[in-house]
């Protein structure tokens, strides 16, 4: 059975049920995945999602969230953890998944992707931790002190395909993206980095999808490392990653704030925010990467 | 065989070989396991880190990650996950281990905490997944902006066992710390919420046992809820806690410093940091609870 196919509408799950994606897009098409009889989930990694060879970790985490979304009675991820263990690359990959505790209001599983390597060996690639529930079923209150972060607005950031190089000096992933960079977390990309460890762009999919909360796993760990920020070059493998989903996004781009504090020991934390075009908070995550 | 046994020294184990832990305090005696014929760990569960009824989370947190230390061939955390499925009694309990990958520098694993519930069937109270390392082994390098949580000396702040109502007015854990919780962040106790959401303390183990890296996962979880600064009252159930440990503490009191920003849904994040007396970043954990 498929799960949010990309060559048909998709039906609500679990709730109230406005649909959830938009059916036919990169995103949606990309990180299908279909159920096997063993219950394993079969998926295509799409090389559109490249930053060099491997494949970027937001996206395999919205792979690993749909098998998850199949295999669940909730539809969105209120929490999910990724530990990176191998590099990822395009083509099949299967995810195997293993319930935890199945409540009424939330449930939680955790997930394995794996691939078979140049050996003919199985290899995971992801081990992954998750708590699903339904965000349409949240009472409305909100009681926050948190404020978007200071932006100027869309048509005055720097466009990441923008780039002198041409579209070949830019990461694969960033032509499934539309990602504008704020002009003051750019600098090291003319060789003059703040060293604040800032980085934030409003984002959107390149095809005009929508934002929902599989996309939020993806649009977490979608902008530059702040690494560059602090100076810093070359790729920065992420260890770990947790997002916490907190609202259903509403349409239209996202502002993505992300900063690092403490760059220690070889390793630095990237906590990001995601703000919706209703000034919402819908996502928070950290990340633990290798420098 | 025993990690970290209470009633011998504890070997240093996987590299530069100080002893990690003081051996004889409550923690180590009420956090040990022993590893059985099958591979899993059994435990004993200690009524005496208790708030109300439930164990707390970060004390069980540090259970697993007992578990995980024995398991895997480096021994400390650099990141872990909970997620807490069902309210963990004391007692006995078993926690199993299923590694992802064991590397040169890091080594990943899942587990699972299990308790025989009323009616003799094995229920699964937490579900855990980590990356652990060597923190000797790393760079001495340090780039961070974090700065320390402005507090004031541990002599101005407040016991958590100098409660108006007496030792029975405190949770049971309290007796196991040695809290100092900063007076600007108890105006709660007394009717008066900063609405800030946030919470600081000086804290130590009540028997002196001094802090390592294990102990850090529960010093995430050891100061009242964040809640109770935003006026709300009572049980705040964590759903998941994420620990990056960062550094091995120098001896002393640790400094913990919790913010809460976001308050929507009936969820609530928590943002921890714990510091050091060589005022180093050791620990960085966020949790959702559900309100």
């Amino acid at each position: 059975m498929f799960d949010a196919p990309s060559d048909a509408p998709v039906r609500p799950r679990g709730s109230q049920g406005a649909v959830r994606t938009a059916p036919g897009g990169e995103f949606d098409r990309d990180t299908a995945v279909r159920r096997r009889a063993d219950g394993a989930w079969e998926a295509d990694l799409s090389p559109g999602w490249a930053i060099g060879k491997a494949l970027n970790g937001g996206y395999l985490l919205a792979v690993v969230g749909r098998a998850l979304r199949g295999a669940l009675p909730h539809p969105d991820p209120f929490t999910i953890t990724a530990h990176y263990l191998t590099a990822t690359t395009a083509g099949s990959a299967l995810v195997r998944t293993s319930p935890a505790r199945v409540g009424r209001t939330v449930s939680t599983a955790s997930a394995g992707l794996y691939q078979t390597d140049e050996h003919g060996e199985e290899v995971e690639r992801i081990r992954a931790l998750a708590t699903y529930g339904d965000l349409d079923a949240l009472p409305a209150e909100v009681r926050t002190g948190a404020e978007p972060p200071a932006m100027p607005p869309r048509e005055r950031c720097f466009s990441a395909t923008d780039h002198p190089g041409g579209a070949t000096a830019v990461p694969e992933m960033a032509h499934r993206l539309d990602l504008r960079l704020d002009p003051d977390t750019i600098g090291w990309a003319l060789g003059a980095p703040s060293m604040r460890g800032e980085m934030r762009a409003w984002l959107g999919l390149a095809d005009g999808r929508e934002p929902d909360p599989l996309a939020l796993l993806m649009a977490v760990d979608a902008l530059p490392p702040t690494a560059f920020d602090l100076g810093l070059t070359g790729w920065v493998p992420t260890v770990e990653l947790t997002v916490h989903v907190r609202a259903r996004p509403a349409p239209g781009p996202l502002r993505v704030s992300i900063v690092t504090r403490n760059l220690a020991g070889g390793y630095l934390e990237e906590d990001t925010e995601v703000w919706d075009t209703a000034d919402r908070l819908v996502a928070q995550s950290r990340q633990l990467a290798r420098t």
